[in-house]
Order: structure tokens, then sequence, then C-alpha cells
């Protein structure tokens, strides 16, 4: 088997069939963890890890990395993803009218949300895409998410795994001084990524159990023309060739300001969809985030000179959930 | 006014709404950020602070606090209060039965839920509770949280608000060596939670900004015995008279591992819910965690010998929302 | 008091708010069947219009008049209105695989709904709209409706209520012979809705506790150039000036196959909303019928040149709704 | 093949499986109705059909055989099954207190509902059940009902099919002329159900394309003693052996007042599974009415001396539903 290409131009646009496959088996860490793993990369970040996380905290800074969870978000329905109904169970006004039937003044508001768990802000956990019929660590698909939700793999597993160095890479300055915004449909590549961590300097060197949070600008046009296509439609984001980047890095987790982390459309001239999930997820158990806000981060990287910083960002334990709504925290 | 009593002994049983009053006026936080402030008692917290927590990361290890968020939960439809319904949109099953209608091999697995943002473990913001027709810093109740949600007050201005330095009071453990757990209906005292700190030594000493966890054994005993009435029924907890102790110490937060972090049945022989609730979140502006897991962080700091560890508890940025689910964690 | 003008053009079309007290206090049917009542007009349908429905039962044919409940439906999000999001609790392709853990060779599947009540085809309850702080029958609206629901006219109350006397008038057919739809903004007048009804013949004549449906096409074209605003956009719909003409024909309900009923956008050069909701529903006392599908039944009425039938249309009988989906069937 | 035995006696304790296959194949209706049919035993009203069950409408009475849909409902919580939970988007404190945002006086309130489609009174669709991994007419369950739902046999499909003859079968008075309530873990037999039209005389003739309600007494002791295990525990109901009656009669659908329309626990001494649910609905096409409250309509046919009436019990169009929460009326 010949080295996956590592640039866009290496690809055959009109097999992504075979491009997937071959990155799956070049990088696919199967029984890495052992038979029964539950987290895949999250396993890079070591107690080391965390400790060196901490001590990035020289100012007790802290930054919140999410967008809101909203009724006016960006989803649209597809595959029934609505932007999160948010509904009270009781309220102030009913309060302050004394209807409530509580003794001694008291007054109360309950509320309810229903939502998809991959409606704004969030992580995608390892039973969200499956290769060929196959889940992460090599189980039959049927076997790890059916109906009753993750039986397996479930997110509630990672709920001690969110802590760790953070490293901001903002590709849309980097490449794009001009506006700080890649365009719908630029595709990351492998060598984009080690340009931005040289230009940017020693504090945005990517290694063993770190979580990537890669900057493309597009969020930031989105909050100035409107959401448009944001949830599903065109974007840039990493190309399917940098799958050998990812894999060699052994980072424990990535998260973009898009919707779907990887450049859309897709980088195929036959229809093709999220090539580099399929590769990531099931095959390099790779946890990924996305619909995340860097852009006050990447202002305050700019600031200090510095890229890295204690990275919280843990997953509701929803039991056998496939993706989990997050508020990631950056600490200086 | 005379101070208000600090013990049980000292409160007049047939008279809830007095004793509320005396606490309320007594304690009472109003203005003391302005007259716009969204944050109440997690305005305590500073860079200082947070500095002071992440240095407390000392190995790299972390602990989740989180209970399940589960069907098999504690609620039992209380003021529509449900157990967490967590559907699948998309499944393994279908995926590798090749009847997702994805090119090249993919497929995928999304979830939705539906639950009350008091469901499992949780903060509850600072609408959450009324006194007399007002929330928190003196705003009527019917101009904070309508039914479109808490329109001042909302949890989303919270999000970069849960980071800090966690102590842990394992009353459980303290006042009941015997068995860790309190009974249903203890009225945990200031001379309780003072003779703890004394007692757990150094670590354990509460100032402005700190995040107090108060361990009750209740959970403990919910898990060996099953839920019964968990959510809502008798429970260990902190007293009323706890109020002015609460205000002194500058606290940003209070957690429990009970359903409502004040003693149930409440300290009066006349209809009474809540009463600490009424003083503490709309008068001192304090914000409360419920139903979090402490007992493995309780075997943590015993081993450890001490009782501080970096916290950080980021509520989802749920606009408007009185109350979030969040997953704590605790790393030492 | 004068009479309030029956033709758009007599209206003042910068006071709203006078247009809407004069109809209200002219056709108010407070107290009109007692201080108590929780059903408005559709105290019309008595007995004998039910012998009376049931004997236009001549053929044995019957007709649904629901839209779809539909992720694909015209709901976009407005005041949180979202189409219905529909999942499975279980499917039949893990019942299929095997693994759903019953005896005996049985599988199954379960779903469930989250959705609001108005999003699909759906009767509007008496606890739907208030006109200056008051509900149906002269009670205050916050002594009806609470975030606990509809204490008082929930539309559980009208769940034998449903079954009467239907007729179809075709105004899309009658005004528009050539295309069969009124032009978005067009304004159905008392006049319309006479001559509608003497040109469609006798079967058409309108009356106490009849359920009136009113055909527009605005559906018919929905249908054929997508939803665009059909969910709160411009439509065709009844004028405000026909509250006179609905109050003297003592229907029990009216619907349409239009989002709001009404026209829209609302008669006035300032700015306004679905005034003839305010003196309809709580003034009146009319239960309104909206996005109903009447295409196929008009159809059937032209085919036997007959225009009345057997209606039912009940609505689930949900605690406090102030509004349920329904399916209406029409019978020949 | 020797005929399946009629009477529970005849059964073999050990052997669900034997005995559901021996009357699967012999009651099989699979192409009875075409190899593309959706309907099932609705097939079996006709025109003729309707027009004798309207004509059945002799006073114009109506009532609705609906349970609440209600927070305070049986369910429990199993196989994620809850009550319905029913909240405001809108309230009329908020009209009254005036902070709506609308102009000139109008208010108005909305609502949401999130609920299991079988919580309450219901139809159970022809995908809600499986045999062997085969769903109605001979399908597989795979290519039926996925996580998208019932791509084939949703319940929109009987959108009109809701309209015919209804009968009913007071089994409790019958049998227990006492009380009125059949015991927990009675099992109907067809005799029994004979010898009730026998005693209940000639409008309790049942008949192809009738509509049949059984009474059974379990609902009235329900509301007596509280729900207990009503949802899913013990309850009478019709034996496994019915099922060739249920056949012969070509019954368009059933309903009971219990939860699960047969028998419970069922009629073996080895691990089972509502039987008959898996012979009757994939294997005969039967719908099935759940959760229904036939106590009025019981007064109603003693004090006439009949027992039949025009039955509408019309689902909602739900687009791929296996079942549907419904209001039927039954109408004198």
């Amino acid at each position: 088997m010949t080295t996956p290409a590592e640039h866009p131009a290496g690809l055959d646009r009109n097999n992504p069939e075979a491009e997937i496959v071959a990155r799956a088996e070049a990088y696919r860490n199967w029984g890495r963890w052992g038979a029964d793993d539950v987290l895949g990369t999250l396993n890079f970040i070591d107690a080391a890890k965390r400790k060196q996380a901490a001590a990035l905290v020289t100012e007790g800074t802290v930054l919140s990395l999410t967008q809101p969870f909203d009724m006016n978000g960006p989803q649209k329905g597809w595959r029934r993803r609505t932007n999160p109904v948010h509904t009270m169970l009781d309220t102030g006004t009913d309060a302050e009218r004394g209807s409530q039937g509580f003794p001694h003044g008291i007054g109360g508001a309950d509320d309810v949300i229903a939502m998809p768990l991959q409606c704004s802000t969030q992580w995608d956990g390892l039973g969200h895409i499956f290769d060929h019929g196959f889940a992460w660590n090599g189980r039959r698909a049927g076997d790890v998410v059916t109906s009753e939700g993750d039986l397996v793999t479930g997110i509630e597993h990672a709920a001690a795994s969110g802590v760790s160095r953070g490293v901001l890479l903002d590709l849309g300055r980097f490449l794009r001084p001009d506006t700080g915004e890649l365009d719908d449909g630029y595709a990351i590549t492998a060598d984009d990524l080690n340009a931005c961590i040289s230009a940017q300097g020693a504090t945005s060197v990517v290694g063993t159990g770190d979580m990537l949070l890669v900057r493309t600008g597009q969020l930031t046009r989105a909050r100035r023309t409107g959401w448009g296509d944001y949830a599903g439609g065109p974007a840039p984001g990493l190309s399917l060739t940098t799958a050998g980047w990812i894999h060699r890095s052994e980072i424990a987790a990535i998260a973009t300001d898009t919707w779907g982390f990887e450049v859309r459309p897709n980088e195929f001239d036959v229809p093709a969809f999220q090539p580099l999930h399929q590769v990531a997820i099931p095959n390099i158990g790779l946890t990924i985030g996305e619909l995340w806000d860097l852009d006050a981060l990447a202002e305050a990287c700019i600031e200090r000179g510095r890229f890295e910083f204690l990275l919280v960002a843990s997953p509701l334990a929803i039991t056998g959930a496939v993706g989990s709504p997050i508020n990631p925290v950056a600490v200086f």
C-alpha cells in the first residue's frame, strides 16, 4: 500500500471510497488502547499533560468558547436538526402575580429544553460516525448504536476526559491576513497547519494529548452576514488529506468554528459526504468539536502572543449519547 | 433589627415568613455589584482566585462530579420534572444495514434530548427563585422571567464564570464517621460547617470566591437503597440558619449531593418550602448546584489529605435559562 | 355607538385599536352561556344539529382534511413554532437484527413527538388569544393561562364538541374562477361570503352550530411554489370587517387553509397583529381552525354539487392546552 | 397443521413460540389486499359500512372515549414511555402584564408538547410490532421502520380510515355483574365474546368492518385505586386464543380500556411478551386501540339498550408514525 497523499492535488476526485479506505487502513488505531476501549484519542491525555495544561494558567483569565444555545441558531431542520427549543415550566410573571401556590412569598421558575445534541457547540462522540458498518475499535455499528443509544461508547464514558492543553491555530488570520476569514470551500492542508504553527511560534506546537482548535473565520463571517447555510453548506475546513497529519500528531481532539470541521463541499467530483469524519471518528478514534466560537480566543491569543492555554470541555454525561452540548472554557 | 439566629433552636417554627424576611434583609447583596449585575456571588471569583485554583493542580488527576443524565434517574414527574428522554435520529443498526442513503460506506448516528434543565447535575441560575415577587438585585420577577425565559439574568451570562477553587466539606463523614451519611431531615448548622473545616484542616478553609461543595452522603444512600423520594423528599441539607455564614463567607457558589441543597422537611411546623433558597438566590445572589455526585471526590480528598482543587463547572449557554445541566470536574 | 363597518373601506386604517374595540363591544358573547362557560360558540352545536349532520352521510365517503405533521412543514421557528420532531424509541431495523431482547421472535417500534400544538392542522382553543388582558367570557388572562397551562378553558373541555354539519365555502374558486386561488393580502368580506353562498347554492347556507370551512387556495399555491412564508407571511383571509357576519351567523367554528385564518398583512397602515383573532376568540368565543387542507374536499363538493357534510374534528384531550393538533374528517 | 386451540386450556404454556407461529400461519392476511397494502384490516371498512354507521345517529348525542393527556397519567418511564410534558410558549399572565410586545391590546398563548405517541388513548399503527423480523404484509422489519420512522405503513396512511360502526362489548359487566370489573390476569376467551354478544343482544353482533370496543373495567378500578401498574402490569385482556375469533370476525380494529389489549401476565409459564400483538399486528394486519375510556360509553349503551354507534377515531397524520394519540368519539 502506498502512503495516502497529503495534499488535495493527490486525491482521485472520482473515487472517494478508495481515498477513504486508504486512509482508514493507514491510520486506524483499532486495538491501540485495548479491545474494550471507549475513549479513542482522548487516551492521549495523561496526568502530565493535565499538569502542563494547568501550569499555563498564569493570569487567571477565562474565556468561554461557546456559541449560544438559542432558537435563533443556524439549524434549519436538515436531518431533523433543529435549534434548541427552550420553554418555561414556571415564570417570574406567575410568581409576581402570586398564582404559584407556594407559601411565605417564595416563587420559582423552572425550564425544559428539547434539542438535538449536535445543535450548537458540541463534541461528536465515538458512536457518531461509522465506516462500512463498523464503529470505533472495529465493532459492528449495530452492536454499538441502536435506537436505545450508544450501548458501548456513549459519551458518558468521556465525562472526565475533557481537560488538557489547548492550542489555537488561527488559519483564518494566517492564510488571509486581509480578512481573517477563509473562503467557503477552502481545504486546509497539512502544509497549512505546519506553516501556521511555524508562523505563530513555539506556543503553537501541537503534540500528543493536546486539543487542537482551528479557527477558519467562517463564524465571524456568519455573524456579519447571517447564518445562511452555515449549518451544512459550503465551508472552509480540513482537507481529507490531513488525516495523516492528524494521526501522527496524536492530538486528543480537534474543534473548529464551523458546522462540520472538514471542508465543504467535500473534495470530490462525485457524491461524497464528510469523508474525513469517516476516517477520523471510527478509525482514528478522534473526538471532534464543532460549532465552537473561537473569535474572542483568537484575539486573546494574539494579544498575548501565545496560543496555548488550559482547555476544559466536559461533555454532559448523557447515557448512550453520540454527542454532547458543551461549554468549553479556555483559561490563561 | 436583631441579628437572625444562626442555630435552628433560634427559629420561630411557626413563622417562616418572618424568619425569611429577617435573613433576606440582613444578607441582601442587591446593588453590591451595580444595578446591572447578572452574576451575583460569581463576581467573587477574580483572576487571582483562578490562578490560585489552577495552582492546585499538582498531579493532573481529574474527576467528574456528575450524576448520569439517564431515564433511570430520580425524577418522578413532580412539577413536570421528568428524567431526560434521549432518542436517536439515526442508528448504527440502520448504518450497518445500509439504509441511510449515504455514499462511500459512511454511516451516522445523531440524537436528541428532551429534559428539564434541573433534572440531574445542575446549576440553579439567578432567575430560578423569587422572593415576594422580586428577583436577584431587586428586579420585579415579571420583568426578569417571562414565558420567553430569563430576559435579564439568563444563565448564558455565567458562561465564563464556572472556574474557581473548589473546597469539599464532607459533613457526612465528619458528623457520622460510622456511616458517612447524614440522616434525612438533618439540618447542617454554621457550627457544623466550622467544625468540619477545623477537623479537615487548612486545605478546607473557605473564603471569598471559592465554590463550596457539601457532601451529605444522601446520594450514597440512594445508590444503595434506590431513589425513593430522593427528588424532593426528606433529605439532609443546610439549615436556614446558615444564611449568615454563607453571606459572610463570600463563597461564589455552593453545591451538594442532594436534590435541593437545604434540609427537608424544612425547619417549620407550618407549611414552608425551601426558605434558604428564598434567601440565597434572589437576595444573596448565590448560584446553587444540586444533584452533584461527591462520593469519588470525597474519597480522593481523604486519600490525599487535602480538600481543595481546581473546579470547573461551566453552564451551557442556553439563552434565558434559569438553570443548566453541567458536568463539573475537579482537578488535583 | 355606531355599528362597525362591514366592509374594509369603512376601516380607519390608522386606528386598529378603535376598530377592534368597537367590534369587541358589539359582538361580545360574554355570559351568553353562563359565567362558567368553557366552550363559547361550540355551544351552538346541539343534538338536532348533530342528527342533521349525520343525515348528510348518504354515500359513506370519507375525506381527511389534514396536512401532514412532518419535519418538512411550513414552520420556520417564529415564536419558537417549529415543525414536529418525530423520533423512534425502537425500530424495525433493531428488531430484525434481533437486538431488542424480547422473547419468541416479537419485535417492536415505539415513537415520540415534540411539537408546538399549533404546528400543523389544528384548533385554536379559547385560551389562545386575549383582548386587553382578558380571556373568553371576561376572565382575567392571568387567571386563565399561566405557565401551568389553561386552567379554565383548556381544550380538553371541547373533547366531545367537534361533531357538526360542515359547510365549505370555496372563496378561491368563487372569486378567482381562473386560478382558484386568492392573492395574498386579499381580504374576504361579508359580501364575498354571502355571494359565495348564493353562487354555491342551498347546500352552502350557513347557520347556527355549523362549522364553516373557507378555502382560499393559498395552500394549493404553496404546494406548487414551496412553503415560502406560508407560516405567518402574507395570505388571503377574512377581513376584520367580517366580525359582524361571523357573530350573526352563529357558527360554532371556522377553519381555513391558511396559517392564520384572517388576511395578512392586516388591514392597517400602522402596526397591527391579527385583529380579527382579538375580536373572535376572547370576545365572540369562536374556535378557529388553521392549516387545514381543503383541496380534496373542494373537489369532492364540486363533483357532487353539494357543500355540506358531516364534519368530525375532535381535539386531543391535552389538559390545559390552548390548541390541539387534529385530523378533521368530512363524511359524505 | 391442526387448528390452533381457541381456549386457554389448549395452550402449551411452555412453548409460546410454537403457539404464536401456529396462529400467525393460520390467520395471516398477507397479500389479501395486494402487495402494496398499508391499511390491513382497516380495508374491511367500506362505504356501505360507513353509511350504516352514520345511520346509527338517531339522537345526536356524542361521547368522547379519551383519557386525559396529562402529566398525571399512568406512564412510569418504562421503555422511555413518559406521560406527556405540556409547556407554554406564552401565557395569559404575561399577556395581562403587558410584556408580550404586541400592538393594540392583543395577547396570546401558545404551547408545545413532548410525548410518546403511545402515552395515552391511541391507535397502534401497523409498524408497531414485528414477528420474527417481519412487518405487516410480509415486509422485512428493517425495510419498514428505521430511525427515520415507518417508511411504508406510517399511520398517516390511515388518516381517512377511522370512521365506522362501533360496537361495545362490556365484558366487565357481563362476566362480573357484581363489580363490573374483570380481575387482572383474566383472559377473555372467544366463548366469552360470543356469550357477551348473545347477552347484550342484536345490536352487539360484530361483523366485517366494525370497530370492536372491549370494556374490561380495569380503568374503572384504576380510577378508584390509583394507577399502580396500569401501564404494563397485570391486566385483564384478550387471550391469545382469541386470534381465530378476531380473524374470522373481520373486524377493522379493536380497542380496550387497558394499556395493552391482551391479558397480562401473558398465558405462559416461560418468558413471554404480548403474543397476541405478535399475531394480530404483523400477521392479521389489525389496528389496535389502547388506553381508551369506555366507562361513560358503557353507561350510555346500557341506558339505551343498544351497543352500536357511529365511531370516529382519526389518527393524527404524523409522517412515519407507528402509533397516534387520538380522541375517539361515539355518536348515538
